[in-house]
């Protein structure tokens, strides 16, 4: 295995990230800090802040360091945290080391990958021949309106585009490096409404009661199969999260009924195919569809990008990293437009959880394997 | 046409029982004024308050009068009356005559069928030989739980049990006497319930989503057919009347899912026979049913009551009765369990609305209808 040196501390920039209680969105303190740290390495950082309520403000931060001709490569994630919730064992703003664990709310989503993304480049030999540069965003946990998608057109105008791009979202399962996402499946919400014409149970002739209708619909929704997975991604899926009539009378047939259905679904579609196709089958029986994209599908097809990662990973670590499309969106989605993009990180068994803890070795292995990925991403 | 005497003012006793706000449960005043009434005329009176709270207590009374060894014809009904509302051209527990009505709330349902009986009674001729009663509740528009039922437990105690029951409600559509009420249906509401196991939308298999299997229940309820009517009754008729997960969470598998029908029945089935197929369709599926049975169908088969009462109407206004199961329950349904039943009262036009009001010269007619029943009923 290969070991390269770490100037930096990655536990001591990680603890200093977590000292800042940036709870989504995040503005000012916790990018101060990262300003801070890539200054004195020789990057130009730009910080703004944009968006109104109720989806902003929000901060975002760019930085970049050029050595030359050579590529573009991008270190990609966010500085905002989930809300810590209450029981934690310790403050869940001040980073706390018990035993070979560092503690605290962001320790793997994704503070202590940002930390290593740092400790990374500090680490980087001058004699590589190209640009790197951090795309950081203070709302990724939240809608993400004014996040990374302000992020790439301010990265456009400062005529920045990335050649490849690693997303630092915590990937990693079982052990640090068994999981690299390749791809993300789409998400969309839509919302099926379905008017009657209200009356008394004991006189529907008069009536028309919407909710069989609604009944017909969903059964017809349920026997809709999209596909049946890709090389790549498991079957798209269709679940019913909600229905909703509101009708405390017994003896009254009620004058509307409502669903609400989400799709998480893959590169075989994308939100408006599936929007018209729903809308479709509920007209058929006089339902309405409304519907909001959370997110498209990606994938990065294995080859030049993963190989570097996975390479990385198995000198540094022995693992042989599994290529996974499987989970919730992120922010590759929006990355994805620019460049081959993949998503590496910490283990995520404690995202989103009280008292959420990172390995300090994991963090040491991680900022290795960062390194080699730039160093190799750069020609080096 | 016959025409018969009143000595009794039927428009002055419907008076004195508006004048009485006897909203639903209903006790004192309203049956003091009834008691005073019928003690003149010979009745023997038992007014008795029953039943706690929520559903009581209750006033109720019966009279009775016997003259000889003849059969017992009871009139049954109620004196209390469902809220006024607010918007009435006058006040609602004054009885005001305008033009050839008399207005005011229970006009029609039923105090002016209840003041028909005793003018009917009034004018019974001393030599016909058998029973006259009144069973008369103060809970009919109600929960009714202390009201027909226990009238009929008193009953007993006295041992008294009618021969033939004519029930006021007020039954006329277009014109008085055009419709007698030979039939109830049934009624039964059933709330059906699917656990499944609460998750994330992009980890289905880790959950057990019960939307789906609530679907299938309501597809399988949808499609059945109960029956295809029968001579006196229309078909039963199930209506799904709610739904309900309340699922905040667009990205969350509900942990549970819920639906209510409601089910009018005709005298095929039983509250029981219907609860028991709904509970195996539903357990398929998983689905748990809760179940209320409002009222059992009642039928009295056409004939020798059904004619009388048509008979008295022809008589008196020309009309031709039709014999009719249609609408909500009634207090029949218990009287059922007698004897003989009919239903047949006032024009139900301004039933349960504002501005409720009979028409004089109806409840003229519907005393002369009452007092032939009576004295037909009696062999006079």
């Amino acid at each position: 295995m290969i070991m390269t040196s770490t100037n930096a501390d990655v536990v001591s920039i990680a603890s200093k990230l977590i000292a800042c209680p940036s709870v989504t969105p995040a503005r000012g303190e916790v990018f101060a800090v990262m300003e801070s740290l890539l200054l004195p390495l020789g990057f130009t950082v730009d910080r703004f802040v944009t968006g109104e309520a109720p989806d902003g403000p929000v901060e975002n931060l760019i930085a970049w360091r050029t050595t030359g001709a050579g590529p573009h490569f991008a270190f990609a994630g966010h500085l905002d945290v989930v809300p810590p919730g209450n029981g934690w064992a310790s403050d869940p703003f001040t980073p706390d080391i018990r035993g070979d664990l560092l503690h605290g709310r962001g320790a793997v989503d994704m503070k202590g990958s940002i930390a290593a993304f740092v400790a990374a480049l500090a680490d980087i030999p001058g004699d590589l021949s190209g640009t790197v540069s951090l795309i950081i965003t203070g709302d990724e946990e939240g809608p993400a309106v004014y996040g990374t998608l302000a992020l790439m057109d301010r990265m456009a105008a400062h005529g920045l585009r990335p050649d490849l791009c690693l997303v630092g979202e915590p990937t990693s399962s079982q052990r640090l490096g068994d999981v690299i996402k390749i791809g993300r499946r789409g998400s969309v919400n839509m919302w099926i409404k379905v008017d009657g014409v209200q009356g008394h149970v004991a006189y529907p002739h008069l009536a028309d009661n919407p909710i069989p209708r609604l009944v017909r619909i969903l059964s017809a929704i349920e026997a809709e199969v999209l596909d049946a997975g890709t090389d790549w991604f498991q079957p798209s899926n269709i679940e019913i999260t909600d229905l909703e009539v509101g009708n405390p009378a017994t003896n009254v047939i009620p004058a509307a009924a409502h669903a609400r259905i989400s799709i998480r679904f893959n590169d075989q579609h994308s939100g408006a195919s599936l929007i018209d196709r729903i809308t479709a089958i509920a007209a058929v029986e006089g339902g309405v569809v409304t519907a909001k994209i959370s997110g498209e599908p990606f994938l990065t097809q294995p080859g030049a990008l993963s190989d570097l990662v996975a390479g990385a990973i198995r000198d540094v670590t022995g693992v042989e990293a599994e290529l996974s499309t499987t989970g919730g969106t992120s922010d590759a989605r929006f990355l994805s437009r620019l460049c081959p993009v993949v998503e590496f990180g910490l283990n995520n068994g404690t995202m989103h959880k009280l008292d959420e803890a990172v390995a300090i070795d994991d963090l040491k292995d991680l900022t290795r394997i960062y390194a080699l990925v730039v160093r190799r991403a750069l020609g080096g």
